[in-house]
């Protein structure tokens, strides 16, 4: 129970932290306005470490549906276990997404860019064509978990384990991060989309529920992929 | 005694770093001017790093009175302490912004502009907005505040804890700066501002005292919800 | 065997993730695009942390060659496996490159800039003067066996080793990239040049095969320098 | 002796990496042209922090005459070990001028602007004020010394202390480098200034000997402040 808590006030730090610097970047009069890649990806890394750290005491940290689902296969979980961490993982994205809202609130009544204002929430695609987006988000995510399952063969030290999942995050998001913005995660996408579709904001579009299979069913094959080429060696 | 010394110590540490990485990007002619809000954010994030390292072998090293205010109510340090600390805090802050003032000497007269100026030294909102402002200051502290209690129940090696501590300023600036550009602390606005309101500049405005509550407050607030969803859990 | 494949794995990895931060900064369309040298720099600095993390329980985790005979040198590693690991790490280099290619898939045809389309798989000099580029790969590449050496030296702590390199991956790519683009690995140059002769992309020239030689002799000279040098201390 | 052949090695490559990093962003045609205050200052934080991992078993590796200077003052050293110490790192700080020459030789004849050559030695202040500018040096040299003074109490695992070293580097450029380009370090300017003089260049200009007091005299005034505010507490 405590490990499902820790999921959901993860994964709420997690979007409060990674929503929050796209809104830094993205809206209308904010300090941080277009202040380029470099802080959208230490933004996300950040998010994610910081995350892990308070959660981290609670349980796993997965934070991620497709990690749980890899996890679960390898093992290091109960696959009961899956259905109430993606359940907390979702309900704390969604809760993370409102607290973004509540922020930024003066900001998006202040930004008219409806893409920018989805862009805040949700992952799209730089060039639409949604096999191509999913393949982007398999081999982000392939790399994510493969890292995740390397460093439990490392005998890393509390702390330094944390720095290296907030390294990996960095590195898929400079790296892979151009096509679709890497999602990398089901929950981080899904959560916010279903936040921005419920809150009211004047200028806001639609939630682009065409996209929406994309980060959730490529990460998780990317996860599943990650965990059989690691059993390989 | 000396833990007091420590918070005025590490206080001025702080702003003498904070402050002067705003007065790079801030003042004309300085050779960091207009780099971005990476610079804005890791400058802090290493302010915060080195003041901790710096005074963090003669105490707590709180350098922030709602980080006082959570820890007494934690009961890690005596209600009685919390004053102290708070002047010391306060004390040192004044200090450090007379130390930029004192280390970018001849750039103030070569900057016009009055916002430039002040927002070396005090935070300001993007969109004045008091009441969404505070809630701003209250979330970003609320995290700070969460990952130091977390920080506390890991087993961190001292040094790994120090590059914990920063990785939080870096993710609150990064993400939650955008706004109010992120007091998170009320020694690190009020003090400077007393010192913007005493020091000699050509071209300075007035402090904008309206704000300077919305910094205090908004902190205290957030570290004290911390504290109470931290003993939830 | 393991350490053969630890070295294939990891070096795809590596290109995977360093072609990808250069594809993200290259390709037309691509959300990082321009996002200027930091990201390029970190974005390589990273990939080699997350490779070395990767496959560092698997074996030394050369992933490059001139390592890999710096290492045969000092005795770290029996000669009879300095081509095993040399052709892995070429393999590995070439299938990043793959792999890097279908990560952006809809972007090859947007951008129409061959050399941005050939700076995404291969190193190339920004004034083309073959002595004077060798002099630079083999001074860059001389600072990181140096490196690599004297880490070995010091008792750290695995986590804080791998960090340590990808220190001197982003110190030498920040300092001493401007002329080359800083292969300073043959793999890391020939196996996604040859990817780029493969490839299909309907705008790609040629792949400047008479660069080729630079980033293979220059690191192997700095490298086996960095050796004699270490040894003389 | 060895320790001394570590102050000439390990300010060989401080200079290679930092000197290489002002180059890569002052020359002409340079890849990483006008890459900014992010790039200039953690370029220099990564190139202390890899010279003082590859010097760092050979001795205590200061690379810097005011540290020397404040570590004899606290009887960390023996006064007669100043002078060859210093020495050692001026002729360190003249051979990794030279190198930063030869791995961008291609590029000095394609820059004429004789402000960017000389920057890439030496450091020059953005407003000319000699007393004001010794300050500015002066109050940059406190915080490091204070916070290398500080590191010597806690007790910091071998690796994390070096990246504490880097830290401390990356906050003083980030915060305290827009007035004068912070030296903080005699060796430093003097040793590449001599390099800027000697050196053939076809675009060169005078080397500014007029300046060259400022970031000697400076940079050891703070550290014996430093000093003593360290032994008040």
């Amino acid at each position: 129970m405590q490990a499902v808590m820790g999921e959901f006030i993860g994964t709420m730090i997690l979007i409060l932290l990674g929503g929050g610097v796209c809104a830094a970047c993205n809206l209308n009069q904010s300090k941080a306005q277009n202040a380029g890649w470099i802080v959208i990806a230490l933004g996300w890394a950040m998010a994610v470490t910081i995350a892990v750290f308070i959660s981290g005491f609670m349980g796993p940290a997965h934070l991620n549906p497709a990690v749980t689902i890899a996890m679960a296969m390898t093992g290091a979980i109960e696959w009961s276990q899956v259905v109430p961490f993606i359940i907390a993982q979702l309900l704390g994205a969604i809760v993370g997404a409102i607290l973004v809202w509540l922020a930024y609130l003066p900001h998006w009544d202040a930004t008219e860019d409806q893409g920018a204002i989805l862009g805040t929430f949700a992952t799209g695609p730089a060039i639409r064509n949604l096999p191509a987006n999913m393949i982007t988000e398999a081999i982000g995510t392939f790399v994510l978990v493969l890292a995740l399952l390397a460093f439990g063969k490392n005998d890393l030290q509390f702390g330094n384990n944390v720095f290296a999942v907030g390294a990996v995050i960095l590195a898929v998001g400079l790296s892979l991060g151009g096509p679709t913005g890497y999602a990398i995660n089901p929950a981080r996408d899904l959560g916010p989309r279903i936040a921005h579709a419920i809150l009211p904001m004047k200028n806001k579009g639609d939630s682009d529920w065409g996209y929406a299979l994309v980060p959730i069913v490529g990460p998780i094959i990317g996860a599943i992929i990650a965990v059989l080429v690691f059993n390989l060696f």
